[in-house]
């Protein structure tokens, strides 16, 4: 039997088309590197709904020349406003604009997975990155000049550098750490719903994003796509997973969960779908995402709980680091000296692993102290309520422009 | 057999010579009414270490004209300062003169309990309070005129009012309250000790209160008499309690308490009496102080624990609020309407027990917000932290001279 094999060549190979992928090859492009981009489903597209793009991040689409089209399909919330779901107080409300948008030099906006998404998307389409679908990486292969992958079908493509941009559950991942290293199950599960503006439950801020704080439970809304869609996530520790249960995080837990909560709370669990859960995972931080010529970026290396927001946000990160370390480097008035990719991975791990494994360990202990009852609860409400108007104490170190190991923003 | 029974009036007996029934008897006294006091013990004292006056009780002090006496003998500190005990870290500082004794129109004061004591005694001896000492109190009979207390000679005191100042294990509160009030063993042993000041161990802030806290214990530090002491009182929970052992919270346990703070810390225990431990007690507010004409006051009536340091603070008010209630009402120019009592005792209630029961609740919350690890010692330091120049709106309630229900100071 004779395979026929098809070799492909470019200078980066992106496995994964999230936005880790997309914001790496287009950032690589940008470079002046030919871009394969290898994604495993038969189309692009995010499964989700809303997503928030902290001014780390925005200033980054700014820099490629994406902030306006996200501006104009995402909206910039006035406040975040966290609230004690049990009582219904309003613990902190911090503007997001006017002082706020000028310290982190850029603003704060709430968007559609998916809208965000097309956009990156289009850029690297625009910007001509080769994009594949239906390509089911298997293994990359070092080379003597970077890396091979191959695909299910036998197809091969050799490049200096090869991102490996798959996600959680990452395989690529698996030759960097030990078999140890996997998926941690935080035993909550989130559901979300995008509804129409008007379906959102009286009483709800449809301009501002809103925390509700419950024990073991919490609830996020606000506005998407120029305010004419409402974005609603549930997340709340499930029981049945921790006793066990192999099909945890059901409806009926998802609504026992916010039983004690206001009604406004109890309410906005109609504006999630029921049909699809998300349990939520992260890893340990690791402080090695290569592999020969294989580097991690994005979620397949620093997977992180939700609850810093800082998921994607981290991802453009990646992607414009590696675009200022690898500019004058590998890509260079006289071509492209792949062996220079070495050097680069090695700075690129060492510049983001700190930062990614304070975000992915401070959106656990953050998240935690969003779940807490009792004195823990009180404690941090007057924590909350203290912080009014000081915030930034809390938020410079991974939005400020001139934050240890942020990015350039121009 | 034939007993002898001796029968004394006064307008007022107060049972118990701490710093209640002192201050009480003072106040009273002040008022132009006859004062007996009644006290168990051989001598009046006090047994004990130091103690911390805020402004809510220098005030009165001054009011009384008893501040200069107390400041003489006691020091301002010029500091309280917190630190975790584990991590050796100043959580908040926080300035107890300059704008704190503007804000608060006095100064914060600590001294030896002995001291206060004393000064109060000398009071009320000046003003011409009849004390007496070996006086064991049986009961309170209420009287068509007042009250009649019985002692265990068979003397007999009638009062147009009885102040029962009889302190945590009050006997005169059995007959306010059901006999399922009781004190309440909070778990926590307190040690306490008295050295000179050049015996403070190296590094401790000797013109400061050092307040550190650890997971299940504390050690406060602090000048007396006129810096020339130095008070040491470490509080941990005692294991041994909680297993339901008689003679709980020893030395061992002391010693094993503080194994993870700082050497400072550990070193400070050498300072402690090894002999004599205090069980931290306090119990349950209750809306009700009055048995006919016995009003329960100081401890007696409110007993709290000592994380505020308001338990003397609270004697003082009582005394105030009585002295302000009964003038012109049961004290007037016309001469002692005793009768009026029955309204200025529930007066006294209204007013001042919900105040007590919130330094009540609120000592409790805090202390134990001083023994949390893990999140929620994260969550307390961070709360500290984020306090620093900010701590007013914690202290106002409790502290200003305008607080609810806080007495007139002048």
């Amino acid at each position: 039997m004779t395979t026929i094999t098809q070799n492909n060549t470019a200078d980066v190979v992106v496995v994964g088309g999230g936005m880790a992928g997309l914001a790496g090859a287009m950032a690589m492009r940008e470079n002046g590197a030919t871009v394969t981009l290898l994604e495993r489903a038969a189309e692009f597209g995010e499964v989700g709904a809303g997503l928030q793009m902290a001014p780390n991040a925005t200033r980054l689409l700014r820099r490629w020349g994406l902030l306006d089209k996200v501006l104009e399909r995402g909206v910039a919330p006035k406040q975040i406003v966290f609230r004690d779901a049990i009582t219904g107080t309003a613990l902190l409300r911090q503007d997001l604009q006017g002082e706020f948008e000028k310290r982190y030099g850029a603003p704060y906006i709430v968007i559609h997975r998916s809208d965000l998404h097309s956009i990156l998307l289009e850029a690297c389409r625009e910007s001509g990155v080769t994009l594949l679908n239906n390509v089911n990486v298997e293994r990359v292969e070092t080379t003597d000049s970077g890396a091979r992958v191959h695909t299910s079908d036998g197809t091969t493509y050799d490049a200096g550098l090869v991102l490996g941009a798959d996600g959680l559950k990452s395989k690529l991942r698996e030759k960097v750490t030990p078999a140890s290293d996997q998926p941690i199950n935080s035993a909550y599960v989130a559901y979300r719903g995008v509804s129409t503006i008007d379906e959102a439950i009286e009483g709800t801020e449809v301009d501002n994003v809103t925390v509700w704080f419950g024990p073991n439970c919490h609830l996020v809304t606000y506005p998407l796509r120029a305010g004419e869609l409402f974005n609603t996530v549930a997340v709340f520790k499930s029981e049945t997973f921790e006793a066990g249960e192999p099909e945890f995080g059901g409806v009926d837990e998802l609504h026992a969960a916010y039983a004690n909560c206001v009604p406004q709370v109890q309410e906005s669990l109609k504006n999630l779908w029921q049909g699809i859960r998300w349990p939520m995972f992260d890893r340990e931080p690791i402080d090695n995402w290569i592999d020969g010529r294989t580097l991690l970026i994005g979620d397949a290396a620093h997977p992180m709980l939700q609850y810093l927001a800082q998921g994607a946000c981290q991802a453009l990160e990646d992607a414009a680091v590696l675009q200022d370390l690898s500019v004058g480097t590998v890509f260079t008035d006289g071509g492209v000296k792949a062996s220079e990719w070495d050097a680069v991975a090695e700075r690129f791990v060492a510049e983001r692993s700190p930062r990614t494994a304070r975000v992915q360990r401070t959106a656990r202990v953050w998240g935690e102290s969003w779940h807490v009852g009792g004195l823990p609860q009180l404690l941090r409400n007057m924590l909350f309520q203290a912080a009014e108007g000081n915030t930034f104490r809390y938020t410079d170190w991974v939005y400020a422009d001139n934050a240890e190991s942020a990015p350039a923003s121009a």
